[in-house]
């Protein structure tokens, strides 16, 4: 690591040490967080801004790939460098540079060896659906429009309490992933509702050690098929039981979708 | 009125009636509410969609010129029409034609000659900063941000209250605007904050019975003097008594100013 040649360059010596990045991002505009040769990516600005600034070629670990469309308030990138910039300076200088829908939140110092993908132990994410008749407008780009009549929160609550706990959540990952285990924990997941832009607007958060491919969003089909009545909460617990995609909701689209935070030790 | 020989030829029988549109935009895309010949402009997409629907060149009254950069939760606006199309699916009809960043919230009948600038009887402003050191991200086209230092808030409400009731607001209008009186009541103003967006969202909402140009602005403006210490809140007082536009605070970014509600009797 950090022997790429580029950066190094008539300076073996210096010592390299690792820094942990808070970064939040509107996705709205993103092919998803990982680079990509032709599209443009969460990762691809920062490597750009990073590279500017620091005239290293930077290797990123994330908390995790986030989707195309789905955006960030927390995310967590880990980076090891032999940049002597201080923390405050590198976060306004990339900030400087990086375009108004990436912002970096913190720069840290991070422990030898930080790897934001291994290191991380629980993740929480929201999902934010909008209910009501008329499109929502200042977040139009920030949830998923439920058009189809009222939305039940308690009852979808209720859904959810049968996902707390420690499961094998296959049924609520989508297909086509390779995992050795599908069994995670959910720590927390509440279902919170309040009137916002023309609407209702509906956030389901969720606290993990850990999520499948596509289960918040999954599990966001999920609830709302208890919400809009088509299901009684207790479908949720035969649906985690039988271990099969095809007995779960729909897969909410990615625009709703929210990493909040990762937590380390 | 109705009678341009677009919408009425060979149907000169039809009566007329009121309706009341109740609008939200996002104001970031757009020269301002008023028409203009090469800006886009809300009422420009307005006049559009209705023209499709209705085959009438449509005459509309707003509750007020909303500038370029401004948003609006409940702009209000009238029209005089011939068309049978009931409310429900004239909404939605717009709603399909009109761009992303305009949505019609309500659609619903006016009394005979309804005339949304003249009959307003009481608006509501709110103006939004975000006080933080790092960009906002989410709302950065809704806020005004304010990054040098913090905001008192509770010096901004007390300084706020200086311009409760019925006053000369000369100091707070921009000048070049041209009317016979600017007395105006303000019945409330409430200054909450709460975390956002990686920072402070402080809100300022204002209700009178009519605003002078920038007038909310302004007063943003002159809070935030108040907020970041460089002024007692009872400078607030001296400024009003003062009728100068040159003692008030600046005038505030447009982006950060929304146009909440409109009430009629």
């Amino acid at each position: 690591m950090g022997d790429n040649g580029v950066a190094n360059e008539g300076s073996q010596a210096r010592p390299t040490h690792w820094l942990k990045l808070t970064v939040a991002y509107d996705g709205a505009a993103y092919a998803g967080w990982q680079w990509q040769p032709s599209e443009p990516t969460v990762q691809g600005v920062l490597q750009d801004a990073w590279r500017s600034i620091t005239h290293e070629e930077p290797c990123f670990t994330a908390s995790g790939r986030t989707d195309a469309g789905v955006h960030a308030e927390g995310q967590v990138v880990g980076v090891e460098t032999t940049s002597t910039i201080e923390p405050r300076r590198l976060l306004r200088g990339l900030n400087a540079l990086l375009p108004d829908d990436v912002v970096i939140r913190a720069v840290e110092p991070a422990p030898v060896g930080f790897h934001a993908t291994h290191d991380a132990l629980r993740k929480t994410y929201r999902y934010q659906v909008l209910s009501g008749p008329v499109p929502p407008l200042f977040d139009r780009k920030h949830v998923w429009h439920w058009r189809a009549g009222q939305l039940d929160t308690e009852r979808m609550g209720q859904g959810g309490a049968y996902l707390v706990g420690r499961h094998d959540f296959a049924s609520l990952e989508s297909t086509g992933s390779e995992r050795s285990s599908t069994v995670r924990t959910i720590t927390d997941l509440t279902v919170t509702s309040r009137p916002a832009d023309g609407g209702e607007r509906i956030d389901i958060t969720v606290t993990g050690d850990g999520f499948l491919y596509n289960m918040v969003r999954t599990i966001a089909g999920t609830l709302v098929e208890v919400g809009r009545g088509a299901k009684p909460p207790e479908w949720v617990a035969e649906v985690l039981a039988s271990r099969d995609r095809g007995r779960a909701g729909q897969t909410a689209p990615p625009q709703g979708l929210f990493l909040v935070r990762v937590e380390y030790a």
